[in-house]
């Protein structure tokens, strides 16, 4: 099976456009099939008060009303994410811009409102990949923000993280896939205040010790759940780092594996 | 060849959600290949009045400064198309939202500031139909809205008449090529205060007449070179009328040819 590589970037990359702009110029040049997904940034609060639509958030979600969703869909689908296709297409990658409604690829399911009403947002049910797949051996490459959708109309804002995990378990079939979290740190850090304290290496048994340990906590997670529930479904490889592990092999960052 | 119908839709549908949503029911039944092409609507200029950007338009047609592009960005590519192509899954029609940029299906240029400065508006150079031709035959239903890229990187607003127009003509050598114009008349009047007074065929050199009579003139003129322009181009039939005239083959409306 061919390899493909699905890099998943966050805000730091996407609130930068000087950073964005050169990440986006190198994540082109990678050879082999590839998929970007990429979060919001700090835009769409931006634009909210400039709208006087307030802004919510429950342990670092965003809560989505119908307004926020219209706000959501404009900024992530439209601007962030057509002027990323737009860029990749100046550096030569065919890419094409998706929400999950986009090739029906993601279903999600609104959230139940209890115990917390997070409003239109989507837990993944189903990822379609036979699209995909037909574009990606087109050599197109999909770009996918943080939208699904529920089969019935309506859009849903869905953690860019797990669109990221979800697509590359749904791609397992059809590539040997790897799987790529790009943040604003190099890695996992064992000492959130040393910058090089970085785990090179986190094994399922290891990262319960880590939990135990308190060494991982919080935002990191959700992240690492994510990751490992990927491994456990087929996703060959997950990485966690800077962006500069995709261009750079030697480059120190956090590779995770079942055991 | 197999038969595909280019429909584009105006403002008349996007901005009545009901019409919108009766209209894309009915669409999503149309048998075989199809794309769907809209325009903008009222939303970009409510949004705009919103955030103080100032909206000059210029002999109908919009002046695209930065801010507006952005926001247009929001509004067709984002807001607007992914509820389309939400409301298409819904109705089991397998849809793909699409800029020019997506795919590089549409490149154009940056219209000379001379002699009206329009901004970033682009003039189609090139439709590339391969992927679309990929996904069409797949069954996808591509939905583009009104913006297209320089291949450098930078988004271009862009007549959504021409859009189709040229998508229509770029599809010419893979499929037979129905172009349809859907507006708020019935057809193209010959006295614009009855809405009775339809035209039932048009030819290149009744047209020349009708315009040297002044029964057709101001915006239908743009509208109707884009037709002629097609036919001229391989494009095998182009029709100009309500949306009934899609589902209703006896229903009144204007159909265009050579001569």
């Amino acid at each position: 099976m061919k390899t493909i590589k699905i890099v998943k970037i966050g805000g730091n990359i996407i609130n930068d456009e000087i950073a964005l702009h050169s990440f986006l110029a190198d994540f082109a040049q990678l050879k082999g099939p590839k998929v970007l997904v990429h979060g919001g940034g700090k835009l769409a609060s931006e634009l909210a008060k400039q709208l006087n639509i307030p802004v919510t958030m429950i342990d670092g979600r965003r809560v989505t009303d119908i307004q926020t969703l219209d706000l959501i869909t404009m900024v992530y689908a439209g601007k962030i994410n057509k002027q990323i296709v737009a860029q990749l297409q100046a550096h030569n990658a065919n890419a094409i811009g998706f929400t999950g409604a986009d090739g029906n690829t993601i279903v999600s399911t609104k959230r139940p409102a209890e115990p917390i009403d997070y409003g239109f947002a989507g837990d993944v049910v189903t990822v379609n990949p036979q699209i995909l797949t037909v574009l990606i051996n087109n050599e197109v490459t999909p770009v996918f923000c943080a939208i699904t959708h529920d089969a019935n109309g309506q859009l849903l804002n869905t953690n860019a993280d797990t669109i990221a995990s979800e697509i590359a378990i749904g791609l397992s079939a059809h590539f040997s896939t790897e799987l790529y979290y790009c943040f604003e740190k190099s890695g996992v850090l064992s000492d959130v205040t040393d910058d090089n304290s970085i785990i090179e290496q986190i094994t399922s048994e290891s990262y319960a010790q880590l939990k135990a340990d308190g060494v991982i906590f919080e935002g990191m997670l959700p992240k690492l759940d994510n990751c490992f529930h990927a491994l456990k479904n087929n996703v060959h490889k997950v990485h966690i780092g800077s962006t500069t592990m995709l261009f750079n092999s030697k480059n120190k960052h956090t590779s995770l594996q079942l055991s």
